[in-house]
């Protein structure tokens, strides 16, 4: 579609005839803001002709920027060029359909709209007063995504939990970990310094980083290693065990963190062994499903969380694979009191009727920041604008794209498959010559990089008991069977490059 | 401006022929999105229509929602109606020129397309890799706003400083509480339990929040009480007094946060008396300026920050009052190492060539979540499409504006001026009749929600050596000479039908 203008003889200006600022005039935005959805909507339509990864230097972008920001205003068409001659280089294109590295970031148009209104608004939704309708859609719509989820009562509003839009899944475990610290030092049970942390090694940085945060000592964070032999999930009787000797020595167990998903390859921790110990030895169980979380709401991946009623916390992120615009991290917990007395303050200038006489939730004590976006208006478009028919199937295509590509690597005997396809990943390695000196790990890194220079797509790795594994995640938006079949003749193409130049 | 279309027989739609969802059609995104923009250009151009406080009651959204997402998609315009029946209602209009409350969340023209530019993009920077530009661009911006500060050269990236954009003014208190900390732990002189941290009483809650999450002991959290004869900033003697004696005891002193700009009373801290003491103790001084910093890119404001020399970090939200829209932080620190300490985490997954070779920064070992948007660009388009003077005209007009408020409550014997007025805030309230049993508590409290009842202006208060404090922030976008008059106003006149009601 293309778009006319009755072309004014002077265009809105930032500045009013004796040249003072005006930021938000409502004319000026319109013509300014139609202008960037042009441009926005030409970058999608020629994405695919640019580096899935950017291919530039560090320090590249210096060389073309001034060194102070200017003293008088510049054109909105100077800036646009610019961001097309300097920035767009310098974009690794994450809605690219070439994009298959660690775990898709979706954009849709539901998500950008609902971006857009929020961006609008602008309000900082700290407290219910400082915008009602910001927190309120987002206790519905957070029950709904629970809904589909089948997430079991606790979880909903009505009772005493309900559901918390988190920036990431690193700040939705760490919430849950002070929670669960706070928990433990209130009753006065232990000292900060026997608090112990479990988690196979599989676990996402994240807890790492958020225990770092808490003040857990190093020394109290037990990492399970995780095998082939049970697809990289954590072993329950490994488990026990270590519980039993950390017992036994004084320490106290207090947090147990599962993955519906590893971001290494997809593995999925056994849920409903894992909530028995936990219940057994009173600790708290989060549940980290940060990309595989949102397949769930099909029902024929919903047995995946089967388990998660011993849960405390369940976290997914509709930013991932949900359509909806990064950040938007969604955190259930069974007991909202249990993180407003973790993160709780109440300074008098916050201080209103609303939130004194308990009728309302103030999310600002459900999480790190005291200001938040109005996110839930993005989930919210989402999910009316598509329909939960449309998201299931559209999750479901990426399994079956998925799938397809585990058939190429299945029939080429140059390569294997590594670990069993989980949702849309597809976790897959070059295996090394026989007459070469070398495990497959520099053949796979060289094969990885040569991949992602041709620009064409964007693939990560892992590394599994020691073996440098390529991942293909399918999830990008664009993504369609012709990119995957694309995908894997230039991986095919480039392993025989790579594996001639090692036989001459 | 009026846009017309060249109607095509079919608008685009979200799903192909075959019924698979289209989430990222160019097409359908440039005509759903043009029609985003004139529902937000209407939006601004009836604000003052609206009251600026919402007037709904607790749970007013569930009687106009369904309870469960729906199963097929609905049309973009049943959507929109939904937003300015349902939504809007609950919506407090932070960018009506009505809007006085807390400090301002400044929208603009240009904040606005550079979050419409960077949800478009919707990478995720963790690393340089995953999108080089959105690292450079950050990097480059936040040494242009550390000039405009003329911040000392150590905040500059050239060296080992540099800046970072946190989300909120709370997480970037959090990361510099953090570094500090673990600089303590990790010299081994001192064990989490002894370490102090000091403040006024008039620092940000976001202190004590980060506190509690950093696991310091709350009794080693020295709230200092600022008292009105030194207009509520730390004093310096009290403070040295107060470490002494914590010496003396055995606790060890790591960590001060001065305030340019309190949130009650927009009140500074004596940074050059405070950071001689930081340094005399070898203490991280961080400097919180999260909404007076924007002011100081004007010559005339820059003494409040004199003494930012001793600082080890620095932090001001352009997302506040600088015309970025929410949310954008921006923290300096001299060295970004001690903060990459605390929260690198470096998994397997992650590892790339150009983090290796340390040739750049990964800002998500600068920050807690590992995620991040793209924020510099919406930063970058303010300061290019403004420039420098227009920005520094914008605040200096703002000042102006509460100095004339200023005036008018001076006029008004029934009034007084609390506080000196500083940067854009005013802080006043109305004299208790001798007539009453009332401090003038309740009296002001009934001001304030008479006030805000009337949809007409928003304020927020605070309580200042017992007494109930109105307060009046500038700030918002849209706000003009006539708002001012009008407000005071509507002051006078809820206060005169206040004081006649009590006469009776």
């Amino acid at each position: 579609m293309k778009i006319t203008w009755e072309s004014p003889l002077l265009p809105p200006s930032a500045t009013t005839k004796e040249g003072a600022l005006k930021p938000m005039d409502a004319e000026q935005l319109r013509e300014h803001a139609h202008r960037m959805v042009d441009f926005i909507a030409d970058y999608y339509k020629s994405i695919e002709s640019y580096p899935v990864l950017s291919q530039v230097e560090p320090g590249y972008l210096h060389e073309h920027l001034p060194d102070s920001a200017p003293k008088h205003p510049e054109k909105l068409e100077s800036i646009l060029d610019d961001i097309q001659q300097n920035i767009i280089p310098g974009v690794t294109h994450w809605q690219s359909p070439g994009y298959f590295a660690y775990y898709p970031s979706n954009s849709s148009i539901a998500g950008f709209l609902g971006e857009m209104l929020s961006a609008s608004f602008n309000i900082v939704g700290f407290s219910w007063v400082a915008s009602p309708a910001a927190t309120e859609l987002e206790v519905i719509v957070l029950d709904w995504v629970a809904k589909l989820l089948k997430l079991p009562k606790q979880f909903l509003s009505s009772g005493h939990g309900g559901g918390v839009i988190q920036g990431t899944a690193s700040e939705a475990v760490l919430v849950a970990l002070l929670a669960a610290r706070d928990k433990m030092l209130k009753i006065g049970k232990s000292s900060l310094g026997n608090l112990v942390v479990y988690a196979s090694d599989q676990t996402h940085s994240a807890l790492q980083k958020a225990c770092q945060i808490a003040g857990i000592h190093p020394e109290n964070f037990r990492v399970i290693k995780a095998y082939s032999s049970t697809n990289y999930s954590l072993d329950p009787e490994v488990l026990r065990k270590t519980i039993s000797l950390d017992i036994s020595t004084g320490l106290i167990p207090f947090f147990l963190c599962a993955t519906v998903g590893t971001t290494s390859s997809a593995a999925v921790d056994p849920l409903s062994a894992l909530g028995k110990i936990a219940k057994a030895y009173g600790m708290w169980l989060h549940i980290d499903a940060a990309y595989a979380g949102s397949a769930c709401i099909c029902p024929e991946y919903r047995h995946y969380i089967d388990g998660i009623e011993e849960a405390d916390s369940f976290d997914m992120n509709a930013h991932k694979w949900l359509l909806t615009n990064f950040d938007c991290s969604l955190l259930w917990v069974k007991d909202r009191s249990a993180l407003v007395y973790s993160l709780s303050t109440n300074p008098e200038f916050l201080k209103n009727k609303a939130s004194e006489e308990g009728k309302v939730v103030d999310f600002k004590d459900l999480q790190i920041p005291l200001g938040r976006r109005f996110r839930s208006l993005k989930l919210w478009m989402v999910l009316r604008l598509y329909g939960v028919e449309n998201l299931q199937n559209y999750m479901r295509n990426h399994i079956k794209l998925a799938q397809q590509f585990v058939e190429f690597v299945n029939s080429d005997p140059r390569f294997e498959v590594v670990t069993p396809q989980m949702f849309s990943l597809v976790c897959f390695y070059l295996r090394p010559p026989p007459n070469i000196q070398d495990d497959g790990y520099k053949l796979n890194k060289s094969l990885l990089g040569a991949v992602n220079s041709s620009g064409k797509i964007f693939m990560s790795h892992t590394v599994l008991s020691g073996k440098f594994v390529l991942r293909l995640a399918v999830g990008a938006p664009l993504t369609e069977e012709r990119h995957i079949k694309e995908a894997w003749e230039l991986i095919q193409e480039q392993a025989s490059i790579l594996l001639g130049s090692l036989s001459l």
